[in-house]
């Protein structure tokens, strides 16, 4: 059929671009993270977050996707970033290309770690290899704690599950356990972290996280 | 290209089905409100306390769509609500050919209302007729209040825009009349309501909403 075809055919293509991308991170020593998650989950806010507690050594850029406005991007440029936005225009994911085709805008041979902040969107961005080190699945304690079962490939697919908005919990009827209990039956090798990037409760934990991952991709 | 050809034929087909399944809710003079939100807005939440709350004389049906699972057609269910669930299997959207593969197994003609939970997604769903006599989308106040202009087509297409999770306001930054000014920027004919699905706050309101769209339809 047509559309398969097609299908296959650009997640290929897709493939062959990510590891083009996976080579000049690598050749940099650079971890790269690709955050996904809903729709207001938080994924600025943590940017926002991580920015202001990241150890002042490591170079941090942030490639910001969304389908319209620049505005997460003047958001963590507001603390301290350096990055570039791309605007999707109705499209629902990010691709290796349209990565790609920015990173002449970035130094990326000086970067540590470079955040990509996915469209939001819990489906489609799973599909799509950008050449990340690691996806990074944020939920939210606001979203329900049975989402991980309704929206499984992206579980697969991360190295990481972040509960956000904790501080939240009080007002809510969220289960956390049950949460965490789905991802790791959908995931037994995706680390699961409870934070609130509001308050900043849990934030060090998560920076931690990434300074280690850092250490193990370059040891 | 290959790629625009056999989107544009999708579209075209799916529109095809679309007018088809529209052709059958006429027929029985049922309203159907296809609903559109980011996972966890509380889609399946405000169809619960729709449901406590409809006109007793009113014949409601429900036709879930979700990547996986049958959680939301038996939260439903347990409210007294006829339905059937269709899983994409991955798919980030239902398709008019979904929604008509189903007809049969409901009793349409017998129907007053009929809704269709969309999968969580904001930005997908937008492009795809089912036959609905109207959009209707959620926002909840734990995304932020800077989503309409982020995701803008969903607005363009909807009839009404709900801001559900009202009850959780002091307990964030949210500015709603932001919200509100957004969503009729990007088009001035969408309705804004205010609700809690949780604690039934608005929700009489948002009844009344559909008994008179239901009322014009039959008019």
């Amino acid at each position: 059929m047509a559309k398969v075809d097609v299908g296959k055919k650009i997640l290929s293509e897709n493939d062959r671009v990510a590891a083009e991308n996976r080579k000049l991170f690598d050749a940099a020593g650079a971890l790269v993270l690709n955050f996904i998650s809903s729709p207001g989950s938080g994924k600025t806010t943590l940017l926002e977050a991580t920015l202001d507690r990241m150890p002042s050594d490591l170079k941090v850029l942030v490639i910001e996707g969304d389908v319209s406005t620049t505005r997460d991007l003047d958001r963590v440029k507001a603390h301290g970033a350096t990055g570039v936005q791309i605007n999707t225009g109705g499209g629902c994911h990010l691709s290796a290309r349209m990565v790609a085709e920015v990173l002449p805008e970035l130094n990326i041979a000086d970067a540590d770690i470079i955040f990509i902040e996915n469209v939001g969107n819990l489906i489609c961005p799973s599909t799509y290899d950008l050449g990340e080190d690691a996806k990074v699945v944020l939920l939210s304690t606001t979203e329900g704690d049975d989402k991980p079962m309704k929206y499984p490939s992206i579980f697969h697919e991360s190295r990481l599950a972040i509960l956000n908005k904790i501080d939240l919990l009080p007002h809510l009827d969220y289960d956390d356990t049950r949460a965490e209990r789905e991802v790791s039956v959908l995931n037994a090798d995706c680390d699961f972290l409870r934070l609130s990037a509001r308050t900043g409760d849990g934030v060090d934990t998560w920076i931690e996280w990434i300074t280690k991952r850092l250490e193990e991709k370059r040891s």
